[in-house]
């Protein structure tokens, strides 16, 4: 074990700065949209880059095809005898629509006031950056006295992990491992750094609606053509009860309830409302009625119109009953409920509502993964909340995120069982999935510590 | 009285159809969207053409600005004590939205197999074409042995009318009249000829529901942001009972049913459910249960999302909460609602469900007009009866329509009370409103001889 000084790690990443910085700017001029097909090449090039950048740290790579973006995949083996470590991050990047809400161009990204300005600048670019930063220097600083370390990066997190998914099962050698690494989560709103011990499980699904074989003047028709934007939102106001609860039969089915030493950790770190608000321009009143705001995001499914599109919608008015209705609709699932089954319960509850003389179709139906939920008193854990402390100065809280890394109980599976650990220096002000995403410096600067403190040491 | 005989005008028709149809080209070339501020020039474009055509059936013209598209007004003294004829009609057309649906742009008309296709080639500038033709023919046939007739075509028909509504009280000289004549509605689908004893009133308005800053990750904030696409679903699901009926406190008062003539009159048009089937791709099932499909169009009120539109709509999926969701609505009312109260109760509906943690805008609220309801018996019907009889050589039936012409009730009025007459040569198969509208010469052609017997019978 040739564990690094903070100080020595300090220095290096003062010294190396620049240079970093220009990689990350570098990893987020790809427009990687793993979810467009009009991306693929940029996904391919975006790919063959990260291979580059690991290779520079002293990484073996491969280009793995998965009938999708090609996963990276990197090895770099270690003292014989020291343990696995398999670094799981994402390359591709959600939409950047819409366009014009961005204040300098989405993939020209822009480095001002201490943040990296750019798609993808934080989520998963950015940490991954700092992944690949501090690679290269325990490259430089260690030599051959250093774990193994295996990286596995895909293009297509943000839309459910498809190709991954079905090759992993192949795979079981190269991602075998005693932990898996994940850098892409958030820090604690109250600044300190956070582990996170839960994930939620994610499904999609597109709903359209069709009817009319045109829009029909909904004058002459209004009061005979069934109206497909209207049987959509009845369809779509089914999703919930009064309380916020979802109320699709058998979605639930399996969910588990937090531990009592869950709940004890989970208030650990209040909830400001007010803070909430300030930050997102609404209150934190989404989800059922009753139940703590942690509980609410943590523990909990959802069910979420993700968009929806139909018929008019320029200046001014046009008289239509609309030949279509169109929705996306993605819910998040807890630990204990299986994906297929409660994609299956969503979709039979569509069905179900179809409207007298429209026809409902499903389409893109997506299966990204279950719900992870981790053991708060493991060694593992214990270890890093020791680095996190010394790196941040402050003891690391405990977060059951609501957000969803959708392969990742797969990946721990054929990885021989490899624990989850989830440390990421996210924050809100991030702007993750919406126009003017950011990542600042100072928390680029914390993960590469971090991230070489923690390797070094193992 | 210098009535012209059927087959002098089948004769001269004949003799100028190639000319007709060349000026009735030149109507549709222009993009007279009413609603859209881009087309402003466009409008005042059009309105100048069709003042120029009246010029030339010998009318003298102006062009009023109504703050909005200008109305075109034109007047062509007749006889000492003759009738005097006031003719309304509409040179704006709908939005010509979505464009890829479009075989042939829009704008740019091409006749083929009879038929004239382009945006606004039947509604209203088609049926408008053949007005024009038939006053430019009675011009040169009868000299000044004809009745005086006025000519009013506004460039907001499609979106409420509301400069003309403005501006009509100011008016009551120019647009008194004997008899309101116009022709922009639709034949029966037995291909008999049909006078519109019926029309249905009007208002709009666009709600929105503002939510987050911006597009929240649905992961990281499931559970706590509410949803402004789902709360907008659920608002526009509560518009209706679960039997069609609309649920909106008070949007009904006054509503009149049919009376005992009415019904009887009703049903002596049939209505062919399998036909609208084959003619619109759905079968006639929207509306209320339990009432005939003609009194569900034409003596029942409807609310109609016209449009909605929230969050993600590209491909593959973007898992957001989306900033803001919008609707479009309108609703159709009958004789005895008032506009504006059915326009309050709708907002007030919609700001009652006002969705906790979220803002409801609403806007572009429009009255446009009132129902019109006439009197089946009146000699001026009869009149109007024999002449289509003797040009379609059918028997006209009576329709009660479910479509709007906003500012008909106010015009009547300001025009010191006179009798509407409502005869147009539209077709469900010209697809008015929708992509790929079109009309045909053959109606085209009923609608001149119709126009020309009737005016030079007065």
């Amino acid at each position: 074990m040739a564990s690094i000084d903070l100080s020595v790690a300090a220095r290096d990443f003062e010294l190396n700065r620049d240079r970093f910085v220009e990689q990350w700017k570098a990893a987020v001029r790809f427009p990687s949209v793993g979810t467009d097909p009009v991306h693929a090449g940029d996904c391919r090039d975006c790919a063959g880059w990260f291979a580059a950048r690991l290779r520079e740290a002293g990484f073996e790579t491969e280009l793995l095809s998965t009938g999708a973006p090609p996963v990276v995949y990197g090895v770099r083996p270690g003292r014989p005898g020291s343990p696995v470590i398999l670094i799981y991050g994402h390359y591709d990047v959600q939409p950047a629509d819409p366009l014009e809400a961005w204040q300098t161009p989405p993939f020209d990204p822009v480095f001002r006031e201490g943040r990296l300005y750019g798609r993808g600048a934080q989520d998963n670019k950015g940490q991954l950056a700092y992944v690949c930063a501090a690679l290269e220097t325990l490259h430089r600083l260690t030599g051959r006295d250093l774990c193994t370390v295996k990286v596995l990066l895909e293009g297509q997190e943000e839309s459910g992990s498809e190709g991954l998914t079905r090759a992993l099962p192949g795979w079981a050698e190269r991602v075998k491992a005693d932990v898996l690494l994940v850098a892409d989560t958030f820090m604690a709103e109250s600044g300190a750094p956070a582990i996170v011990m839960g994930l939620r499980g994610l499904v999609q699904l597109t709903v359209t609606v069709e009817g009319p074989l045109r829009d029909l003047h909904s004058g002459c028709h209004g009061g005979l053509a069934p109206n497909p934007a209207t049987a959509l939102c009845r369809m779509l106001a089914s999703l919930h009860r009064e309380d916020g609860r979802p109320a699709v039969n058998d979605f639930e089915a399996g969910c588990r309830p937090p531990s009592a030493r869950e709940r004890e950790l989970l208030v650990r770190e209040p909830f400001d409302p007010l803070r909430y608000e300030r930050q997102t321009g609404v209150p934190p009143v989404g989800g059922e009625a009753g139940l703590t705001p942690q509980e609410r995001n943590g523990f909990r499914p959802t069910i979420e119109v993700n968009g929806i599109h139909s018929g008019y919608g320029g200046a001014g008015s046009k008289t239509v009953i609309p030949a279509r209705a169109m929705a996306k609709l993605s819910a998040r699932l807890v630990a204990g409920q299986d994906p297929v089954r409660a994609l299956a319960a969503l979709e039979a509850h569509l069905r179900a509502q179809a409207p007298a003389g429209l026809r409902v179709v499903v389409s893109e139906a997506t299966v990204g993964g279950p719900a992870l939920r981790l053991d708060a008193d493991s060694p593992l854990v214990a270890s890093a909340a020791a680095v996190l402390l010394e790196v941040c100065g402050r003891e690391p809280v405990f977060h059951w995120e609501g957000a969803s890394i959708p392969v990742l109980s797969l990946l721990a599976r054929v990885a021989g069982g490899a624990p989850p650990l989830l440390v990421g220096f996210g924050r809100e002000e991030d702007q993750v999935h919406a126009p003017n995403e950011s990542f600042a410096l100072d928390r680029f600067r914390l993960g590469y510590l971090f991230i070489t403190k923690l390797l070094s040491g193992w």
